[in-house]
């Protein structure tokens, strides 16, 4: 079998990535790359790494030119995928990298992005509870955000479980790449390298309700979530750190080594081994650490991610192999490239 | 009036620093500098960067060696300070940047550090609640970890006015240099660059009675303290994210104002504008700015410093200052070296 | 004395390091600040490290704002210090911190940058043969380039006294912020860390002639380089490798010690140590250390400096001094930020 | 075809990049992992990108824990495989990833390692002249150090085509996974971020000859080479920038594409496209760009490797590929992970 894949938005860091790990799957396929202010370049200097496409020239995003595929990854700015996506058969697999249909809940998309509710679609995070099942099959896939991502899998567990309160608290610090190929002045390299800065505080950063909708979806009821997100000096990686007061005694290490036994991506690492992010750089890997604050009686689970792959690129190609019947982790490893 | 000091510890990160500082002092005079292994060798390859102290020669660190001065800086692994302190005649000034003679409780003592208490010296962080006063003409003090020093000043004066709970979680992000110049593995650059890790994870890091006793001191009860360090690649520098619900509607923004008007290090910046570590590197300035989650009803307080200065030397000059009656600001500045 | 001084571009790289050094400056007051489009803004969220000035307003970069100062600093886009100095009054001691007055030769000029030439002022490298003497009294100031600041200190000697051939070989690794402010993309930290990348090369960087000028200065004939900038993942810093065939068997490191005996800026590392840009960081030193490869008979001479300090600011500041006969190391340090 | 490979060395950078080609290599199957001081660990915390090996166990490095396998990879202390190669069967196809068997001049190899030679094995960087034909079928492979495969290959079209004389200059910038795990104050991360700094200069580097071995065996005559390395803030990626004074008017662009244009690993950018290290990363691929500066007539070619991956252990699995008769590219790649 090969699926004919597009991507539109191929100049950016998700759809680079999109097409780093295209390149590596044995049933793909590469058709069409679009781009917007991009579109007639040739790829190879927008994404020097990625040499086997380097003489391909983009084109412009439309309806025509990402037709006759079996799949359409969406790399696009948030707000901008519904529109496209509604053009797109019935019969095509639709992966949504951006944000557009993640959001269940009309009234947060607009309270958050500020524009029309473009729909929700199933959830690309297979780990969740009965998170697999929606996806086999569908033809339409919202990749998680990346903070959303790292942060439901930490937590998941313990919620689903009832071992902690409703009263969560996420820091979850980033490489620069979450924040895309953007010209912005707080991104340059001269202001990013030795610093580290806060944004998004006070409940302020998008990825906020998401994370809430995961947990609440999870628990079943309302858990609430205090989280920040603090910008690092290093490309790619988020390593979360994820806190709540336990509500009893169950045993915190089984539960979770029951939850992630049989996930091939997902990895608790042996007792006394924390997760760094270097460890997971270019894997679809999840490491994941929990321990328990004594004297505190909290729950401290630490987890790390690379934000382009798990955290973007990866959950979508995991995705699509699900979708479409592939075997789970075809074109994808928990190989990381360190150091 | 010259001040003549002598330097322990002098090879090490935390005593170039204070080296580094005291180039810059105007009634200063450097004496001895001292070191363990390195005793015998110039300063000049191992603090490249101290050039008018090149051709320096270390001693070995005795109390002879230190007599003399009128300051001694103990700039030692943690457990060495207390011997060699005790040795320092009653008129020397000794400032203590390792954790020896922070803790109050002896018992805290043993069971963070595993070792017979020092004692407890007054405590070099002013800018707390009757801080200064403690350090007015002292001949002892004990110069306060980074994390301590950070955290506390992000949160004292919300715990001091009563507005949240004993509830407090706080993750630090910090620069490498806190680990000091020890050899090992996890400290490589290899290792660093390009990765984040966590470590002390659930209540085990030793900074985490030291900030519950300061809290604890300024709200008149006991605090607890969620604290997680978190690893990134830069040299200096930490950035806490610390929260808390809040108890009442008092004017978070007004107590802060207030609290640190007239401080000379402590700068709560103007609403909108989020700290960066960048912008403090080489000061002895803390960055601050506080923020409600409106929906949870949570404090979140973001502060920044230098680790090895504010954090470490910084205040041990600072200190020295005060205790002896020298303009608090000499030999320190608020400018940071950015970008 | 109080020597009252602006900055033009004050929002910029160059600015705000000229701001950093006069707020250190004991005989500076910082009068007006201008700008481009950041005109109208408060300085401090575009300048965080500088607190003292944070609530200063940006005005608009004209005569009339720069008008009633003793010294003007032009940190401006090269090809724009031209028209402005112009219409600055003859008794005003302008220093360029672009490129725009430093090429003698017109046609040079025009050659590489494109545009009619301003006309050439007295060099502030004062380090090299007779480079004080140009300053002294003198009402403007043209900044070297950072990459000639440190190619020709490190080679000049040799030059001078006949040690090398004409055949120059420079290779000198930047950090990012020797760019400027500039919104990039292969600016951007996500493209910057974990990278090299070579730039200008085949004698095609700008810095080639300005470099090639000042050593055909110092040997009285013309001198070929080679030149070639790599940019590096870090904010500050240049490290140049600079090479060229002996001539004969003078004492290298011996016309290096006489040259630069009495300079305070200029450190010849001992034998054996070899200079890192770390140890230079924000100080205006220049680490230099030689070496003969006996094999090839060639010289091999490595030099730091903060392409920021010594690369622009610091020698503003250091002109600035000589030309108003203050001490010349006045608000200056050979004393680096390390680690 | 099953392959069964060792690994002896397996903690280290060279030893952990190899198992990380080989978990990706369709054609092979991991059996003993080797170390010495690290015997009896479980390989996981050493290598925790590694996720697939986590639980195995490290066994001492013997002729007994090697014997057994197809392929045995060496990635020892330079000095270490000569003895236990010695003890390895004839029909033991054995890869040494460290210096002993790379000179062909045993007084070459006492003048700079110090210690007896080992002897001379077939050179595994296929892509020079004749390169490919020594590997066919052999059971023994010296991997080339990563300078000299970055620099061998920048200048080798040139040297065999006698398009530059033999007055070569390489600058080599660097990350730091070169130097290996070593516990060495210098490669701190404290130190090596925010800092750039030479090494070796002055000829005294160990890949000095082995640069000057390649080139001059290319050329038929000696090459000399004055080579400087210089370390950057990076683990991993070399650039190096390579000179010499044009000897004639041949068409140089011609002379590369023509050099490597069935290479399928060396890829010639075109025009106007400059080398990062960052493109190569994780890959086994080689960036070349050439030029001519037009003032000197000398050509200037920059290249970019990944020192683990091309530089070490990519070379080592494609020159495994040519002895056994696999296809050479098995198991590698020439995407890189960026950004």
């Amino acid at each position: 079998m090969t699926v004919r894949t597009a991507v539109a938005g191929a100049s950016g860091y998700a759809g680079g990535e999109v097409l780093r790990l295209l390149l590596g799957h044995p049933e793909v396929e590469i058709g069409a790359l679009t781009a917007g202010g991009n579109a007639g370049a040739r790829l190879g200097p927008l994404q020097p790494h990625l040499v086997p496409l380097a003489d391909r020239v983009l084109v412009e995003t439309t309806a025509e030119t990402l037709a006759g595929h079996d799949v359409v990854f969406l790399a696009l700015p948030h707000g901008h995928s519904g529109e496209i996506a509604a053009q797109l058969g019935p019969d095509t697999l639709v992966i949504d990298c951006g944000a557009d249909h993640r959001l269940s809940n009309a009234q947060d998309w607009e309270r958050w992005y500020g524009s029309a509710h473009a729909g929700h679609w199933p959830y690309g995070l297979p780990e969740l509870p009965n998170g697999r099942d929606k996806l086999k099959g569908t033809k339409r896939v919202a990749v998680p955000g990346c903070y959303p991502t790292v942060s439901s899998l930490a937590l998941a567990p313990a919620v689903e479980h009832g071992l902690i309160t409703d009263d969560v608290v996420v820091v979850a610090v980033s490489g620069t790449s979450g924040a895309g190929k953007s010209l912005k002045t707080n991104l340059l390299g001269s202001e990013v390298m030795g610093s580290l800065s806060a944004y998004g505080v006070g409940g302020t950063h998008r990825h906020t309700p998401e994370i809430i909708q995961n947990l609440s979806a999870v628990a079943g009821r309302r858990v609430n979530v205090s989280f920040t997100p603090v910008l690092a000096p290093l490309p790619r990686g988020i390593l979360a750190t994820c806190t709540a007061p336990l509500t009893g005694t169950g045993n915190v290490r089984e539960v979770y080594e029951r939850a992630y036994a049989d996930e091939p991506f997902v990895y608790l690492l042996p007792q006394d081994q924390w997760p760094t992010t270097a460890a997971v750089l270019g894997s679809n890997a999840v490491h994941i650490q929990v321990t328990v604050d004594e004297d505190l009686q909290r729950l401290v689970v630490v987890a790390a991610i690379d934000n382009l792959t798990k955290g973007t690129a990866g959950a979508a190609v995991q995705s699509m192999n699900i979708a479409l019947g592939l075997p789970e982790t075809a074109g994808l490893s928990t190989v990381g490239v360190a150091p």
